[in-house]
């Protein structure tokens, strides 16, 4: 048991390792001995949980994927009306973007798919599925306008979120990235609102930057 | 003269062939050595252009910007009112990146910035100046809505458009591309469209998927 743990803690220690390295130098950039290095383990050890980098770079992203599923399930658990949720969940994963570097380089390397095979499909189809299914329920409860399809406009926010956070991280690092999503929010509110709706429903931007 | 005319057609070839090779295998795992194959040139001809990778993904960029510039020129030039202008602008750049090897990888070295150094973020400055100039006269011409400043929604229309080309290339390859952005401007019509005009500029989205 004891052993278990400590491999266990051994392969976390790695991921977190390989986050770290492949969101400063980029997947092709990063070699393995960087990992090593980084996660303070031998290469044997490495060697013993992965296979290769593309090994190592799916890790991530399903580490990534799993820290993000746990914290939008409890987002979800609120049980909040769903256009609330689905800010909510906007600004939870900019939060851990701008803070986590697992979920940081999980992202970049979804974004990167090309570098690496297979094409990693997915995170955007979970998103999209998540987003379609709330977008629904939101007409349901008479907040979204249901003048746009739920899954065309769950296969526009999912994308622009992703563009969103991308850009916010050329220029400055996400910092900024927080006030972007409110502000992405804003702009899509009349769009995405029942217009008699709105008035009611656009302070729901402000919780953007309100800490969960 | 006939020297000068040959060298920049190597040239040329160089930056269309690093094009391909980037675009196929990302920039990480691309060489100098698959970059003279698929250009047809030898590695001292290849040395002689360009001093590194570095070098190399730098120009295909810069190709792109002025592949996309002399493209978004013309199109400005058509003096068409502000906010058609930007709709077939977003088309224009969708149908080369559905076609031109160059524009492909011009834009995914673009977003994979971190890849190299240094960061790339003038393309996206200069499509953020054109579209927060392009909406200031579209306030001006009555059609959109002066609700959010044109800096901010500039700031939410080019990274949507960043993230609906690199979610259209994960699961088509960008062949719904053109789709994908007339869906877009579809959402994005309500919120952008100063309300009484909406009816009159909606059809406007249809420009997306006709030749130009």
């Amino acid at each position: 048991m004891a052993r278990q743990a400590r491999a266990l803690a051994t392969r976390e220690a790695i991921i977190r390792g390989a986050a770290v390295v492949f969101e400063r130098l980029g997947y092709g950039n990063a070699s393995l001995a960087d990992v090593a290095v980084e996660a303070n383990v031998s290469k044997g050890a490495l060697y013993f949980h992965f296979d290769s980098k593309d090994d190592l770079a799916l890790a991530v992203i399903e580490e990534q994927n799993r820290i993000s599923q746990v914290s939008g399930t409890a987002i979800i658990a609120l049980g909040r009306p769903a256009l609330e949720t689905m800010i909510l969940l906007c600004a939870d994963l900019g939060r851990h973007l701008m803070t986590d570097p697992v979920v940081q380089a999980g992202i970049r390397l979804t974004t990167e798919a090309a570098s690496f095979q297979p094409q990693v499909i997915e995170p955007y189809r979970d998103w999209l599925v998540t987003f379609e299914n709330l977008i629904r329920t939101g007409i349901g409860e008479g907040d979204i306008n249901e003048n746009v399809a739920p899954d065309v406009l769950a296969w526009f926010i999912i994308p622009s979120f992703t563009g969103v956070q991308l850009v916010a991280n050329v220029f400055t690092s996400r910092h900024d990235l927080l006030g972007r999503i409110r502000q992405m929010w804003e702009i899509l509110l009349p769009s995405v609102t029942v217009p008699e709706r709105y008035d009611d429903l656009r302070h729901l931007t402000r919780l953007v930057e309100t800490p969960a």
